[in-house]
């Protein structure tokens, strides 16, 4: 491999090679007139109303995995953190940290990855940012996706709004990500089909919405899992939680690798799968729309919230006992994301 | 220092220790609504219209410099980037990539900094993400920062509006923030009180649209300098530009560090300055208005647009001589940003 074949200081350094990786390389998978203006910013036209907004750096190492890579993994991933605000994603940006050295081909693969992303989830990626730092100075290449949607009118998710009796339904099999990150990694070569599970939700947030189902909240368990996310929602909304774990759908090869590994799935990060905490009389059809979907299928209500204890989530056990379920603590899979 | 005094893989992972570190460290010093309810994004009111999107990483080397850190950089910057737009910058998000083994007192200097910087222009910093990488996998800290505003009904500038006898203003002297970024570098230690421009230019922004004045574009010439940026405006407007060198705002120990390294303050890095390019009858009423502003007392006329050879820019020396200003061929200097 040439120079000529990697990514170099040079692209990061806002001159003529930075317009060269721009306009032969960004653009073209990119295109769209917002970007092609080539301003500090994009124009966006909005109607009036309430904005989510929200933000993430993904690091996931490595960038090429069974199912997907670091580039839609970052659409996905700020797709679903907007469509968990009960928002329809609109526009996204993008921040590329490259490291010197980086294979073009690599980088070209990932943008594609992304274009392709956001098209499937009906995002524009309206505005983005380049740096290049030295060799060893970063690892491959970090992205950073932002992106902002609109809030439907009468629509109110928070972490904050879960209510005793309301039943938690997740939209399917739990720790696939994780899972398929750690078999993807050095070392660890499980003879395996597993794949990430990374996929927009956006639509499945639709259609819960047009609907008119009642929602009290909508997470997205990445980092940390299904069971420090559950310890979130009950801290922010005052209320005990207890799962079932006979209703938890675990795939099972997820299932033995975590056994033979010692990971409880419980903690392990998923991309395309999302929690809805909803009254127990819409929960029925919450649930028959999500398995509707075609990222829903093995959806499952898996437990309830309740009153006493609040902050607190319990287990109940396929053999009848009732563990805590704490949130993560310490470092079960670095850099999943 | 004990491994408490740093920040560990632990508090990327999602668990316990990233809650500690948000609700410990980060949201004391960027409390808000917003940031407090812990969801997935925020939730911004904003009028209908139209939004300036922006978004920067900043992998500046040394994190730490004479006038100020990564921090304020981080959100002047985007304040800037939203500002150029002809907007008021609202909202801001904030992406951290730590190296694992930063100092916490690094992080809460940064972080207080940032705070500070976001207090000062104005805007608010609503949602946010932190992942942590192991060591030698990044360079003590990455930020992402990424920033909406509102554009004011009417206001219509960019970078392909500069028209021929427009006139060419730069808010200040030239080449400061890339000097000063240099000069902190190790092995680089010019006896000098040389600063970082690093500054929002928002309110100059909105004195001269609350004026009435009519801009074309408006730029704040970073990575690359004055000479790239105006090098970008000259092709996206299709139109020539002829700077004045003796009319260029320079430091004399700029000027002097520039020469003694060989570097161009033309392509040295600014972070608190705009380019404004504004009709001939409006071209004195503009500079006054900047120069009222704080960080625009030396501002001046630097040159005009041209109908001939378009996207070209050309220097127009001391000596009467004239000469091509390119946009900038490989790396003057990496991770200034």
């Amino acid at each position: 491999m040439t120079s000529d074949d990697t990514v170099s200081l040079d692209h990061g350094a806002g001159g003529k090679a930075s317009h060269a990786l721009f306009s032969e390389i960004i653009l073209p998978l990119f295109h769209n007139d917002q970007l092609a203006q080539q301003d500090d910013g994009a124009v966006c036209e909005v109607p009036a109303g309430r904005l989510a907004f929200s933000t993430d750096s993904y690091v996931v190492d490595p960038i090429f995995f069974n199912g997907g890579n670091i580039g839609d993994l970052a659409v996905n991933g700020t797709v679903n953190d907007i469509a968990m605000c009960g928002a329809q994603p609109l526009f996204i940006s993008v921040g590329l940290i490259i490291e010197e050295g980086l294979p073009k081909k690599d980088l070209q693969k990932i943008l594609k990855t992304m274009a392709r992303a956001a098209d499937q989830a009906g995002v524009k990626i309206v505005t983005g940012d380049t740096k290049v730092v030295p060799r060893g100075k970063a690892d491959k290449i970090f992205i950073n996706t932002s992106g902002i949607g609109i809030i439907p009118e009468g629509v109110n998710v928070s972490g904050t709004r879960a209510l005793p009796k309301d039943k938690i339904i997740i939209s399917g099999t739990i720790a696939d990500h994780g899972m398929a990150i750690l078999n993807a990694r050095e070392g660890l070569a499980f003879e395996s089909d597993l794949k990430t599970d990374s996929a927009p939700l956006h639509g499945m947030v639709k259609s819960l919405l047009d609907a008119g189902c009642e929602i009290h909240v909508l997470r997205d368990p990445t980092r940390g899992g299904l069971g420090t996310t559950l310890n979130e929602i009950a801290a922010g909304s005052r209320v005990g939680i207890t799962l079932f774990e006979s209703a938890l759908p675990v795939k099972g090869q997820v299932k033995g690798m975590c056994e033979l590994l010692g990971f409880d799935p419980l903690y392990i990060a998923n991309e395309g799968k999302l929690i809805a905490i909803v009254p127990e009389h819409d929960a029925g059809r919450v649930l028959e729309i999500i398995q509707a979907d075609p990222f829903g299928t093995d959806a499952a209500i898996i437990g309830e919230v309740t009153d006493h204890l609040p902050g607190k989530v319990f287990l109940e056990t396929a053999i009848g006992g009732r563990r805590l379920v704490d949130m993560l603590t310490g470092e079960q899979l670095p850099r999943i994301c």
